[in-house]
C-alpha cells in the first residue's frame, strides 16, 4: 500500500520545511533561498532584488461576505509589501494573476483592481505582470513582489545576537478583534435583510482588519536615525509564531515582557467584551503587519527615542529558550498556536 | 441598479488589458510591464531582471485523473522558463506558491515537488521561495520566475518589421493532440476497473503534453549563432493567437504559409483518427512551447541553417492585416480561436 501521510501532521511551517530542505543553491545571484520574508538576489554588486509572493484563496484568507473587493485589493497588495520592508527594503514591482469564478463582473474585478492600484499609488509600487483565468471555484488572487535594497542594508530573521533588545511597532492584536467583530456580526446578520451593523467606537480595529498598512515609515525612520536592525520580521501569525521564528533563524533565545507589549485601547476593550485573554490576542492574534526586529543594545536610547517604536523584550542565547514574563515576574513559554 | 458587465464578454486578454490600461509606471527600474511574456527590470546598468508568473488551477489548466504530479511539477516550472527563454533571457530563480486542498498527502506533495526540482535541475534554476496553505478544493499552483539577461539581449514582442522572417522552433499542435488522446482515454477509463489504455505509438504526442520542454537550446543555438531576434513570443495559447499579439505589439501584419508549418507525423496522424483539420490543429492547438521569433530578411541563410528551426512566413505591414497562405494559395485571415 502506498504511504499517505496527513498534511496537518507537519504543520504549515513544518511541511514547507520537508519539502524545501533537500534544495540545493544552484546561482550565483541566489543569495537567500526559502526560509525569510523575501528571496535576496544578487543581480548587481551593490543592489539587492527581494522577491515575495503571496496566494490567496477565497474562504481560507477572506470572506467576501464582509471584505469589499476594493479593501481586498488594498490588503493583497500592502501584505507583499510589508514582506519586503522587514528585509529593510523597498517594494517597487508586482505582478498580480487572478483565478475568477463566473460569480464576478468585470465591475467586481474593477473594484479589486482599484485597491490594488490605490496601494500601488501610496507605496510607489508598479504593476508590471498580470493575468487572469477562469477558476472553478471563488476567486484567488496570487501576488508576487519584487524590492530592492542596497546589498549591505539587507536585514534578515538570523541576524539576532545575544543581548539584542527586541522592538515592535505600533501595536498588535487590533487586527485579529476586527476579525472577531466582522465575524460575529456576520453571524448575527444572517436570515436578516436590514442589518446595519453598529460599528461605532470600534473603527480602528476593523481598519487594522481590512486596510492595514505595511511600516514604510518604520524602516524609513530606522534609515534616518543610522539603525540597521540585526534582524526583522513583519508579524503575519502572531508575535510569538514570529519571535520564534526570529528565534530559530538567529539560534538564539528571548524574554519578552508582557507589560511591554503595545495594545490599544479598542482592542482591549473588545477582548474584554468578547471574554479573551487579551495577552493571548496580542501575543497570537496575527495579521497585524508590524515590524518586529533586533538591535544591539548600545542603540537602547536611540531606538526609545523612536516614535511609534517600542522595546518589549530581549534577546537570550539559545539555551534559554523563548518566554513572556508575566507582570506578576513568572515565564510562559513561548508557544507559536496561530488561531 | 448597479451595472454587471459579463466577464466572458470581454475575453481573458480583453480583461487584463481592460483592467491594467491605466497603469502609468512610476520606476525608473521599471523598464516594461504588463504586455510582454516577462516583465523587465533594470535594476543594474548592464543587466536586465525578467518576472514572470502563472497561476495553474486544477480542473481549469490540470485534470489530475491523468497527468502525474511529478509531471504537472515539471510542466508548472517549464512553463513559466519558457516566458524567460520568450525574452532571449535565462531562468534563474523561481518561488512556488500551493493551495492544497485535504485530499492531498504529505507524498503526494513530494512528488509534485520531485518534478519541480527535476525541471529546476535540468535548467539550472533555483527555487527560493516557498509556502503551502489550506484551499477548500483542490490544488492550486502559483509559481513565480525570475531570470535575466544581457540588457541589449532582451528581446520584446513589440520589434518585428516590416520584410522579417518569421521563424518557429520544433512543431506544432503534438501537445494537443496529446491532450484529445488523454480526455478520450479518460472516458473510455470511465466505470471500467481494469482498463489500460494503449498509448503504443503516440508516444511523442504524449510526452508533449505532459512533460514538454523549454526550448533553451533554441535560444543558445540563436546566440551562438550571433542572431538576435527582432521580436520573440512563446506559444502557449496556439500559432495564430501569439502571431496575432506578436503583429500587435509590434503594429505590423503577417502572411505564414500552411505548407510550411512544422507538423509531426504523430500528430497528423492521430488528427486524422479524430476526423480534426490539421492545420487548425497546428494554429489554434496551443500548449506547444515553441519559440516563435522574427528575425531581418538579410538573415534568411543563418536562420535556415539552424537545426529545429523553420522559417513559415514574412512580416508584412500593418495594414495587410495577418494572413495564412492555403496550399493552393488562398488567404484565410488569422483569428485567434483557442479551444
Amino acid at each position: 500500500m502506498t504511504k499517505r501521510t496527513d498534511i496537518a501532521s507537519l504543520g504549515e511551517f513544518g511541511l514547507i520545511r520537508h519539502l524545501t530542505e533537500n534544495i540545493v543553491l544552484k546561482n550565483d545571484s541566489t543569495q537567500k533561498g526559502v526560509g525569510d520574508d523575501a528571496a535576496v538576489l544578487a543581480y548587481t554588486d551593490d543592489k539587492a532584488v527581494l522577491v515575495t509572493t503571496d496566494l490567496l484563496l477565497e474562504g481560507v484568507h477572506f470572506d467576501l461576505m464582509y471584505v469589499p473587493l476594493k479593501h481586498l485589493g488594498y490588503k493583497a497588495a500592502v501584505v507583499n509589501f510589508s514582506d519586503i520592508y522587514a528585509m529593510n527594503g523597498r517594494p517597487k514591482q508586482m505582478t498580480v494573476s487572478l483565478g475568477v469564478s463566473k460569480r464576478f463582473s468585470v465591475e467586481d474585478l474593477e473594484d479589486l483592481y482599484e485597491g490594488l492600484m490605490l496601494a500601488c499609488d501610496i507605496y510607489g509600487v508598479d504593476i508590471v505582470g498580470g493575468d487572469t483565468s477562469t477558476s472553478l471555484t471563488g476567486l484567488t488572487i496570487s501576488i508576487t513582489c519584487v524590492g530592492e535594497a542596497a546589498k549591505e542594508r539587507v536585514v534578515y530573521r538570523s541576524g539576532a545576537k545575544d543581548t539584542d533588545l527586541i522592538c515592535v511597532s505600533g501595536d498588535l492584536g487590533a487586527a485579529y478583534m476586527g476579525l472577531q467583530l466582522l465575524e460575529r456580526e456576520k453571524s448575527v446578520f444572517k436570515g436578516e435583510a436590514d442589518f446595519t451593523p453598529d460599528f461605532g467606537g470600534k473603527e480602528y480595529v476593523l481598519e487594522r482588519q481590512l486596510k492595514p498598512e505595511a511600516r514604510r515609515d518604520i524602516v524609513e525612520l530606522l534609515a534616518g536615525a543610522g539603525i540597521r536592525p540585526t534582524a526583522m520580521i513583519d508579524i503575519s501569525d502572531g508575535l510569538a509564531s514570529e519571535l520564534l521564528h526570529l528565534s530559530a533563524e538567529s539560534h538564539t533565545g528571548c524574554r519578552i515582557y508582557e507589560e511591554r507589549i503595545p495594545i490599544d485601547y479598542q482592542t482591549a476593550s473588545l477582548a474584554g467584551q468578547f471574554n479573551m485573554n487579551l495577552t493571548t490576542v496580542a501575543l497570537n492574534g496575527g495579521e497585524d503587519y508590524e515590524l518586529l526586529f533586533t538591535v544591539p543594545l548600545a542603540l537602547h536610547d536611540e531606538v526609545s527615542a523612536l516614535s511609534g517604536v517600542k522595546v518589549i523584550g530581549h534577546v537570550t542565547g539559545e539555551a534559554l529558550g523563548n518566554f513572556l514574563v508575566g507582570r506578576d515576574g513568572g515565564e510562559v513559554e513561548l508557544k507559536a498556536q496561530g488561531w
